[in-house]
């Protein structure tokens, strides 16, 4: 194997592919990454045997051929090389990889030589089955937002693996829907595939490792030709899901991934249907007064309450919420303008899980839909686009 | 106690002393930063015994007085304020600070409450005694660049204190220089200070954590009024030094520090007069090369070498400088231009080492003086300031 490539696109592939590789393993070959060349291009693949992610990036091949090559040394030296012509090569009888970055204008030789892996022991890069479900596109800027709304909400337990993973259930009229769950909160988004004519119904669970992984994609995927880089607004993911697998095909880089296995708890029934009281504000403004509280709240199991209280003047009425939290290390005492439809309120919240949602809406102003100190509230935009929903369940906190 | 202020002049005041401030620490009181409110100024205070900072901000004093506040707790609050006007008042009588940050257009009241610490608790802060030996001024831009170009080569290693320090030595002619060594390598500078007349000679040992403090603080060092800002050109630190303390006076700063006692090992015999070697090196080309091969050598007690080779073509003769380094996980070989005086080169250094001198240097150009594989190395700039002096030394290590 051989190629010329230069340092910049040779540190976007492997940037892409490095968060599959997993540096302590018993597997130690899974701390490298593939090399595979051929036709002037360059596959660059990782995969710790749950997630693969293949990148391709344009190269000269001298000689086609691969190699496996220990992906720490390889992304720390590719940082530090000159911005000069660089040429990779295998020397295939001692299985060792040769990093040129000679300057034509110097008389000087520079070169990095790294022991190869074993080449055979490389796990065969996942690829979906025959008995493909389902596939669909969809734009890559709504993917990305989908996954910013929901993807707080997963768990982190891997004793637990449903609750770390997203709900992708394509529900009738080509609708998808997304749900993650961590059993204190619950994020609900559903959005239409306005152009795709899907066969079949279905709902899988994908490890929210992977979405995350998927959303750092997209954020860093770019065009070797810079002109694409202006269309991201049209750029589209495609997406095919097996009986055990996701595959989320971009631009110039494919994530595999298995699903996990078991049954998504039944959410429609914990969603209330209605509310005793219904608040709404200016999302900033009581995630600013949140984060303020929270500061206290640590030797408090991060308890904040949420009383509502009417402001009565001759001239003016005003419901305001009264944000409040009391610790051993002091005192915060908030009112935030609210407006109130309904009952008044007074519950308790974990500080933490709230500053989480409302960091993550980003609509100016939401509803908080309230059932009385016990029952879960509910979070969600005031306003949102035709055929679509949103919303964020977040259990309350019982104080004495 | 009682003022009126704004976040911004707040949160630089407490950043600027919050270093002073320990948390961790057999006196509670030491984790609070001392308020003292009077004509419109407020003092912020705090210090950990050894080193004493106090930060001067304007503000409108409602009632005269002081207060001590936790400082972690203090610095979080004051970081996520709105921008409104702030007002801070003590409750002598339950010890409360409460820290008012109503937005003057709304109905809501918005408030935080701390409780303070004892005042009577927290330690006087440190004042220089009458036996002053001697004071000076030094340009704040040159005195920067002075420390950072000596602190690095200060130890870590609280059981040799000494070492910790650098030397403050006044020379005859009112020269200055500061001289640091972790005993693995030492820098030494020099510099005149040209426009004060000094009446005593000393040489004192400052603690290198104080001026990495000092350096902090003239980084982030400004004035209330903005003009002022563009003149840190001339602006001036003086320099207070004691039997046993170090005053640092900036314009809104004050920086008091114990000195170290001991006496610091003697450089001059170190250094070496002369070379039997001596390369002309591009700074920024080596450290490029030796940053690559310390990438290598983690398993290896970092050590890379270095051998000249004279490149002989028909028509072009080059000296070169192989750099090189060889452990289990691979080899790097690179060669660089050099301008060779003398014998040539075979030694080995720490690359961590040569790393952190090479970073610190600013000159485009260095000399590298070497007296054979055994003696230390002298790394210096080609060019320096007429009546300045700085020089490294690094010690070799043996190779087998």
């Amino acid at each position: 194997m051989e190629i010329n490539t230069k340092k910049e696109d040779l540190l976007y592939g492997v940037q892409m592919v490095q968060k599959a590789v997993i540096a302590k393993n018993t597997l130690p070959i899974l701390a490298g990454v593939l090399f595979q060349t051929k036709n002037n291009v360059l596959k660059i693949m990782a995969t710790d045997l749950e997630i693969g992610i293949k990148c391709t990036i344009p190269v000269t091949t001298v000689k086609e051929g691969s190699a496996v090559i220990p992906a720490k040394y390889l992304i720390d030296i590719i940082r530090k090389l000159p911005n000069v012509p660089i040429n990779i090569k295998l020397d295939e009888e001692n299985n060792i990889i040769t990093i040129k970055y000679n300057s034509s204008e110097e008389y000087s030789v520079k070169e990095f030589k790294l022991h190869g892996f074993k080449k055979e022991e490389f796990p065969s890069f996942p690829t979906i089955e025959d008995e493909t479900e389902i596939d669909f596109n969809i734009p890559v800027l709504v993917l990305k937002e989908l996954l910013r709304e929901i993807l707080f909400a997963t768990g982190l337990d891997e004793n637990k693996p449903v609750f770390t993973g997203v709900l992708f259930k394509i529900e009738e009229k080509n609708n998808l829907a997304l749900v993650a769950t961590d059993t204190h909160r619950l994020a609900l988004r559903k959005t239409s595939l306005a152009e795709c004519q899907l066969q079949n119904l279905t709902s899988v669970i994908i490890p929210g490792r992977t979405l995350k992984e998927l959303a750092r994609i997209i954020s860093n995927i770019h065009s070797f030709q810079s002109t694409e880089d202006l269309d991201q607004q049209n750029e589209l993911v495609k997406i095919i899901i097996s009986n055990n697998q996701a595959l989320f095909i971009l631009k110039n880089t494919i994530l595999i991934s298995r699903l996990i296995e078991g049954n998504f708890p039944v959410y429609d029934q914990v969603i209330p249907k209605g509310y005793q009281s219904r608040l709404k504000f200016k999302t900033k403004e009581l995630l600013a007064s949140i984060e303020r509280a929270a500061l206290l709240t640590k030797t408090n199991n991060q308890i904040i309450k949420l009383n509502t209280k009417l402001l009565e003047s001759p001239n003016h009425k005003q419901d305001l919420l009264l944000v409040t939290a009391n610790t051993e290390i002091g005192a915060i005492y908030e009112e935030i303008n609210i407006h109130l439809e309904g009952e008044p309120v007074q519950i308790a919240f974990n500080a933490g899980y709230l500053t989480d949602i409302l960091r993550t809406i980003s609509a100016e102003k939401i509803y908080f839909e309230l059932s009385g100190p016990l029952n879960p509230g509910v979070i969600k935009p005031v306003t949102i686009t035709d055929g679509e929903e949103y919303l964020v369940l977040i259990l309350p906190v019982r104080t004495a």
